[in-house]
């Protein structure tokens, strides 16, 4: 282990954390959270205005890129950074989350998983040790472990069957990936709601050793109360000392309640796709910007937001943008989003040094009501 | 006619003439090409990324923006400038041709066009004098007479019938315009192909006066070589102090000609729907990035071009982006055929105060052959 990636925590307020993650291409900021970028795209942004955002990673979808344009093309091509001209550091999954929920005709088996592309119907065997090829042939600086995702809900004996075959896939990804100097692999911890599986994937985990560790199965519709009681039940049995990212997750009230538990990066969709569909958040909840209110409103979407679409145009613009589909408004509500949420990391980083991070969290719990804000009304 | 607003011709090359339009929202240095922001959005580009390359005016749709977001709301909102975050000049067409193509139960009479939305059904009415004020609403710096554009192609009586509502129309739209010191009313010659409707349509247009003369019912299918034949028979009749505009053209080769012709100011959606559509114009020809032979190019789509895209990107990183669709294809395309499109009105317009124009044109005429490059071939 001797060339774990440097992780330095810095200041705890309770559970909360605030570190760095030392990688090579770049320091990570945690709490970090990191915006997705399917297949070598942040969708609707140019990658300069990502980092202008405050992104420090990104996570790109091994799955997506494997299939379209192939990770063999991105090697000849000079790997991910170069392709999408993001410099900086890149997580990538293993494939295996999207394999579950894309791709048709899946077969398991102990060897890995056979399935056809949901592009072409192509056939490919993505294996713990295929996973861990594509992600190196992609350049990735923090790689992750081929797992299964099983469905929910699930029982607990197949909960943990699955979770004792994703322990024996971290262990062979674990030995794929083997000692990269600058690059990390983190695990995946799995079990669903079942806080005895998730122990024991925690401590499987530890025992073959990672750089860090994921909370993996969660938000997969368990809802927030069920998804904060998992975490709980699997914080305990992770090492402090290093980073530890809940994977796919999730709503402004979603992170900051991690945060609280101990949780140091994530990756979600949320801020991107709500964003195209028109729901802007904002520090006073989220907001569908189609609303038939906005169609006169003269402010921004957020008055306290320095981003682009909040400096430069009303809510009234961005409304026509949203409504008549056109590119400009999901490139400013793509914008708006991630400004927010690299905003409310900033805030919580913040927060947690000053030993105030109740504080931060209070103000996002008292507005997430907000979120769910009826859709189109004329 | 005290209010007139100021055009310089400041060099000629043949026919061809460099000048400058003066609005107060700003100067349009000419031969010009307009960008076209339909719906109040140059689609896929932010309004200071469509300056940056050189734009000088935008051409805004009132067919569009009257039916959606509205010409009274954007009056409400402080004009489309301030809505769309554009604050130099933009010249808007009358709603003629798109309540011709794109409307339904359209029915014509010596009043004006009576027409139900292609969005929601909704039925207008669009006289001269409305179009008029519908601009006038819009803020619009340049406002263009309403027209009936014939289809094509045209027997020379219905052209004629056409043409002569038309610059009745024109008479009525200038009397609606009225005077409006710092803004300026153009009207359009029609005629289709017919060289003494062409001339019959300038000289009653000169009689009303306008502060500039389009060159309307062009680029309707009859080929390039059959528009310069009309544009041949209208230039002698258009007055040679004032700016003159060829509406909705076109390809590279389209513009080269016009200007050689006397042409100061050109629209066309080309660079942007094209560009979307994965094709790119270059110094080289026009190039269909979705070619399977550009999926490992490592160069830029020109390297004599120096927009975002070509800078920061390879052509296989953009064929991937517009193959798989992705909102940042669209984003690079646009900004790169913009760029192209003004650069080649500034060589242009260089070429002119050097007296080579002919050397702009024959390098352009040398690549056009390129632009009919095959679709996608895997």
């Amino acid at each position: 282990m001797s060339s774990m990636i440097p992780f330095e925590i810095e200041a705890r307020d309770g559970a909360a954390r605030v570190g760095e993650l030392r990688l090579p291409r770049g320091t990570i900021r945690t709490p970090a959270f990191m915006p997705v970028g399917t297949v070598a795209t942040v969708k609707a942004m140019m990658p300069q205005s990502v980092r202008e955002t405050g992104a420090d990673i990104l996570l790109g979808n091994t799955y997506h890129l494997m299939l379209r344009p192939g990770a063999e093309r991105i090697a000849r091509l000079g790997g991910l950074h170069k392709f999408m001209g993001w410099p900086h550091p890149i997580l990538t999954d293993s494939g295996g989350f999207q394999v579950m929920s894309l791709s048709q005709l899946r077969k398991l088996t102990e060897a890995g998983v056979t399935f056809q592309s949901h592009i072409d119907g192509s056939r490919h065997l993505l294996t713990p040790e295929r996973a861990m090829v594509v992600q190196s042939l992609l350049g990735s600086d923090i790689q992750m472990v081929l797992d299964e995702c099983p469905a929910f809900p699930v029982s607990e004996a197949d909960a943990e069957r699955s979770m004792l075959l994703s322990m024996r896939w971290a262990a062979r990804s674990k030995a794929a990936f083997g000692d990269q100097p600058g690059h990390a692999c983190f695990g995946i911890v799995q079990g669903s709601v079942y806080p005895r599986l998730r122990q024991h994937s925690a401590l499987a985990l530890r025992e073959i050793g990672f750089d860090g560790y994921a909370v993996g199965g969660l938000a997969v519709g368990e809802g927030h109360a069920a998804m904060l009681e998992a975490l709980e039940a699997t914080m305990p049995h992770l090492p402090q000392e290093r980073p530890r990212y809940l994977m796919g997750v999730g709503k402004p009230i979603d992170i900051v309640e991690a945060v609280l538990r101990g949780i140091d990066m994530f990756d979600c969709v949320i801020p991107t796709r709500s964003g195209r569909n028109g729901q802007a958040f904002t520090r006073m909840g989220a907001v569908n910007i189609k609303n038939a209110r906005h169609a006169e409103d003269q402010e921004p979407i957020d008055p306290a937001c320095g981003c682009p679409a909040c400096r430069q145009f009303s809510r009234a613009y961005v409304h026509h943008l949203v409504r008549t589909n056109e590119i400009l408004g999901a490139m400013l509500m793509t914008w708006h989003n991630l400004t927010y949420y690299q905003d409310l990391m900033a805030s919580l980083r913040q927060a947690i040094r000053l030993g105030r991070v109740a504080e931060v969290a209070e103000s996002v719990r008292a507005v997430s009501g907000g979120e769910t804000e009826a859709g189109e009304d004329g």
